[in-house]
């Protein structure tokens, strides 16, 4: 009874990543999007889009870090990605905080989940370089879909857009090429800040 | 080109998810739930509980019917579990919404997806009987950490809620027995409508 009291906790705990906010709009830009709401979009796509990963994936095991990713931000918050100086010490600030959320769980799932977080946060699997480039791909097509508000706002330009997600090609060079086509479309519509 | 299109076109039509909103509050009750968080917490909650199926299961596929269930309230809106009125048709008006919604997918992703919802609506296999469980049970998990507000609300008495969940015991006796404890605790605390 114990174990199940302790999962329950956690379960009670990780209900607040529905307060956490992202800097982006859910599609119509009526509102932010939040941590639980993004986590759900991600793992959705995942699913959707997994026939387009660079290599032979274990999409299960994409969809998990999906689930799990932000759980961390509950204790770290939300950490804009284009935000050069809120990133200072960010890996550090989650990393202790992966160890509290997960730390919650009896110690058999606190270290499978660990795992799981670790790899998605290393970036050096093809698991978690798919899931890397979904996790960037949901956001820019809701940026997209809401005419740049977020970027507009915290005034980010093409150039930084491009910088920041080019990485989605380690994931998936096809998503890049589609979503790469669509930015460039999007290229003095007014969608960028400064063009 | 056109198959990636149409599956994109499906991700930013189920975006809409995230504006359907249940009966029920979070936990710190201060804003209803909407489908698409709740989506994500029935997948983590089926995670973390999985061992507590009442049978052997397939766990992944728990996880991606959590993902997947609700799409068809896009089309068809929430019916609360209690409202016997608004339940009329539902299966009906949720079966149309379900071609519409899987329907915007390639033929057979669109056939994958119906069958999956198909097998979570008609309880029969251990994989729908456990989602339904967890899908139940963190409804009531989040409705007695708020107090029972939207059983106030909508003047929900302790007999209609144990008549409703205790199916829960289809999927997970274990599961049940823990909340029911946890509902008859709450028994004269005015947590329930009338008590």
């Amino acid at each position: 009874m114990e174990r199940l009291i302790q999962q329950i906790d956690f379960l009670i705990k990780a209900d607040k990543l529905k307060n956490i906010l992202r800097r982006n709009y859910v599609s119509d830009g009526a509102r932010r999007e939040n941590d639980a709401e993004h986590s759900w979009y991600f793992a959705l796509a995942a699913m959707i889009l997994a026939e387009y990963s660079n290599d032979a994936i274990d999409i299960q095991k994409v969809i998990a870090m999906a689930i799990i990713h932000d759980l961390v931000e509950i204790y770290a918050g939300d950490t804009f990605i284009y935000d050069e100086q809120a990133k200072v010490g960010q890996q550090e600030r989650e990393k202790i905080a992966s160890e509290k959320i997960f730390g919650l769980l009896p110690e058999d799932q606190k270290n499978h989940f660990l795992t799981l977080w670790n790899e998605f946060e290393e970036k050096s699997t093809p698991e978690s370089k798919f899931a890397r480039s979904i996790d960037r791909i949901v956001a820019l097509l809701l940026n997209l879909k809401s005419n740049g508000k977020t970027w507009k706002e915290h005034q980010i330009d093409y150039s930084q857009i491009y910088a920041i997600n080019s990485t989605i090609a380690d994931g998936s060079s096809t998503l890049w090429s589609y979503i790469k086509e669509q930015l460039d479309e999007n290229k003095g519509e007014g969608v960028f800040y400064n063009s």
